[in-house]
């Protein structure tokens, strides 16, 4: 059975299927958390990082997170129906506290379910070296540590902030938090660059911290970079020698404009987008 | 085809099933709205206040709001499996933003998903007059006035909160939000009385506001009573002569205990449910 073109292909616990539970708790209450993965070459990209990541996550939410070889399992049924291979596409990984029947409250014995759900679909218009034009999101981000860095399925204000825009030219949006301190992108972490130094804000209060934003702070400090994490205003941002966006799909996209703001070339970008490739 | 017990009837867009799509954006973000109705003498109770805050909170998102029209076919439906008449049970309505395939944007051809879950359980274990012990939750709501107010599918922090105790003498738990001033409860709204005066936290920067909540302070105000909507700290909540919870299930249950602070007996409790059921 081929992938449905513009579908793709959804496994629940391993199963091949369209639908989830209608009881599931990740429907009722956006009780699960999930990933993002690039498959290129056959393979899933960063993919320890991810289950890695998966699992911390899991742990915040107190769910049990799957088995590793259950995911394996996952990817082989995956590219069977490949002829053996995975195309190039996109591998989303759900996992929510699975069956609920009505109330917050859940017990130790709630199963935790796992979707995979691999969607080959054409690549990604990539901007490369020309950058992408962004905006600056009217939504502030709540503060709430307890789920601060997760990446849960509670994306409400990401929805909301999403929908702020329709001009195709703009690709992303900077989201502050309720102090107007710089977050991330809508759907990406963000760090500057400037007088030698890599920054990205600390997403202790709120934000999702990407697989590709601790990939990249790890690979250029381990490089001799000067990395930090420090909270950053819009100012920062417009005084930044360079603007990037990373997550796992993209990778690193920079800014080319905000508004009046113009970074007519790249500065470090070609050279990080290598190093997070490597 | 009579309901399962325990698991009780589902219909998604007016269709008898067990499952959603796996794409629906309510499962992926959280991406939707809810409702909780009590069925009693056949009927959904508070139907046409339900069915007003449903759109109200659709309108918040930008999702279309069903017809209400469809929502009496539902009904009709679930009628029809109960021999005509709906037992006593409860009714959760649910509206996502249906269909999504990846990304946080939506088109405005996205189309709505209806669903409507009877659950002919047994009556809760009613308190009565002696009320319930009560805690308070350590996390801390955070501030999002985008959301503040809407009973949305993105309750992590009632699924956490809720998590806490697992005492079943604890019926409820008290939720501050990030200043430790009172929201509510984790499933309901929170009034005081004191010095004749029914009081309830404003819930524009978080919380959900309840459609009981809503009808005890029209109906007192319309009764004479005093009827305030204001900040409240905890201590506000210990020198209260009662303490009340409200939603759509339990109507009111009063505090009968916070730690060491007792009340013992009601004091407007009793005349405040007769009031919200008449």
């Amino acid at each position: 059975m081929p992938t449905a073109p513009g579908h793709g292909l959804i496994l629940v616990d391993g199963g091949i299927t369209e639908t989830v539970d209608a009881r599931d708790r990740g429907l009722a209450y956006g009780d699960g958390v999930f990933r993002t993965v690039r498959v290129s070459g056959g393979r899933p990209v960063w993919w320890r990082e991810h289950l890695d990541k998966l699992a911390a996550d899991c742990e915040r939410l107190a769910i049990a997170p799957p088995d590793p070889a259950d995911w394996h399992t996952d990817l082989e049924i995956l590219a069977g129906h490949h002829a053996g291979v995975l195309p190039d596409g996109v591998l989303k990984l759900v996992v929510t506290r699975g069956y609920g029947r009505r109330g917050y409250a859940y017990t130790s014995t709630t199963r935790p379910r796992r979707l995979a759900w691999f969607d080959p679909e054409p690549r990604l218009d990539e901007p490369g070296t020309a950058g992408i034009a962004i905006r600056v999101c009217r939504l502030r981000l709540g503060h709430q540590p307890a789920l601060a860095g997760v990446k849960h399925l509670n994306r409400l204000e990401n929805v909301l902030a999403r929908a702020e825009w329709d001009d195709p030219e703009i690709r992303e949006g900077v989201l502050l938090d309720r102090n107007d301190q710089v977050v991330s992108g809508v759907m990406s972490n963000l760090f500057i660059w400037r007088d030698g130094c890599l920054t990205t804000p600390p997403l202790d209060l709120c934000g999702v911290a990407g697989v590709a934003r601790a990939r990249l702070m790890r690979l250029a400090a381990a490089s001799g970079m000067k990395v930090r994490e420090t909270p950053l205003c819009l100012s920062d941002v417009l005084d930044a020698e360079e603007v990037l966006f990373t997550n796992s799909l993209i990778r690193i996209w920079r800014a080319a404009r905000l508004d009046a703001r113009v970074w007519p070339d790249p500065v470090v970008s070609e050279h990080l987008r290598e190093m997070l490739d490597g």
